[in-house]
């Protein structure tokens, strides 16, 4: 199949949900995250994401990318306003309370209380945390880039804390996010378990491609 | 384990790549695409990345992160000065071929030639595209927005050509990109195939998840 630019408006009339359904699938495979926050007057929020995006490590920091046009004005309001969120992985025995999240809750109805995923709040930190997530983040906004294309916006915050299960970590750093139970997501309701990887050695011009063995 | 701010700083001075090994497994799994590209002069660069993030539909945008402290040198250079650029993905049967092209070749090797993908170029677009990846787009840059915080960039494409094949294409628009044989990435260098989806139908605030049988 082959599509042009001209052939993906055209799907604007007809078949708009057919076009945000492919063009969804493009990117490829997405992190599976759940994004807590809360407003100034500490009613918390949660909203499934699958745009959050490594941003760099040293200092550690992630983006995400947030479209208040359709439904995430909460999350967006909250960042900008109270500075503090988290970042949590969705697990597979959860993933239809995460995808819950994405209903439009009036905003003082809390998708914690409506989907029965668990507030958990650390002292001195301004957003909750979920309880069930194995791999959760705490993060402090550092930058707002407003993406004029298309109204969309990149927020970057540094990580502050940081919660995983001891035996997920190996020897070098790595995580072994996929025996943690964490799902990838393609398309925009699609969530996938993940096989054990192949893990490749660094690369060297002057050598053939080297498969790292378990450590 | 609980790791905060300080604790991820002081990484800095004694594992550095137990640090980056760290924190690039918290966003969570990452799309494994190959980054086309070629000079004004016609040479052509290939670059294995996880950083390609969906930045909306209508009109059909990506964003890429690029690290040119980091060896993506050459393609932010190419984007930004030719404006077209590919993005493949890479499949399971060529996972050491990709891994391949991160190495640091000097300008006038093509990691096309080094790795033994093929180029394929689609007439009156100034990027190659990968032949061997079952899907692949042809982008036009649109937004190049430099991320001060730490030296990267993110760039912002028009999807202006998308090759698939026809069968993994669904009645509703969704790509069955597992099947297809798109890997997922986690951390800097595990590359995984993923399992068949649970697919979640719309959510709504006054229902239970209700799961979508397949199509």
């Amino acid at each position: 199949m082959y599509l042009n630019r001209v052939d993906i408006a055209d799907m604007e009339r007809r078949y708009r949900a057919y076009r945000a359904n492919l063009i969804n699938c493009l990117s490829g495979f997405k992190a599976a995250n759940l994004i807590g926050t809360a407003d100034v007057d500490g009613h918390s929020n949660l909203a499934i994401m699958s745009s959050v995006v490594h941003v760099g490590a040293n200092p550690p920091l992630l983006g995400l990318i947030i479209r208040p046009d359709q439904g995430d004005r909460h999350t967006l309001h909250n960042i900008l306003q109270v500075g503090y969120y988290t970042i949590n992985h969705v697990h597979e025995s959860f993933i239809d309370q995460a995808h819950q999240t994405s209903a439009r809750y009036p905003r003082q109805v809390s998708e914690f209380v409506a989907t029965g995923l668990q507030e958990r709040w650390m002292k001195g930190f301004t957003a909750p945390f979920v309880e069930q997530s194995a791999i959760a983040m705490g993060l402090q906004l550092r930058e707002h880039l407003p993406i004029r294309l298309n109204g969309t916006h990149l927020v970057i915050g540094e990580i502050l804390h940081l919660l995983l299960p001891d035996e997920t970590v190996a020897e070098d750093g790595s995580i072994d996010i996929a025996g943690a139970g964490s799902v990838a997501i393609s398309g925009l309701d699609a969530y996938h378990s993940v096989k054990r990887p192949r893990r490749m050695a660094y690369a060297k011009p002057d050598r053939a491609p080297v498969e790292l063995k378990s450590l």
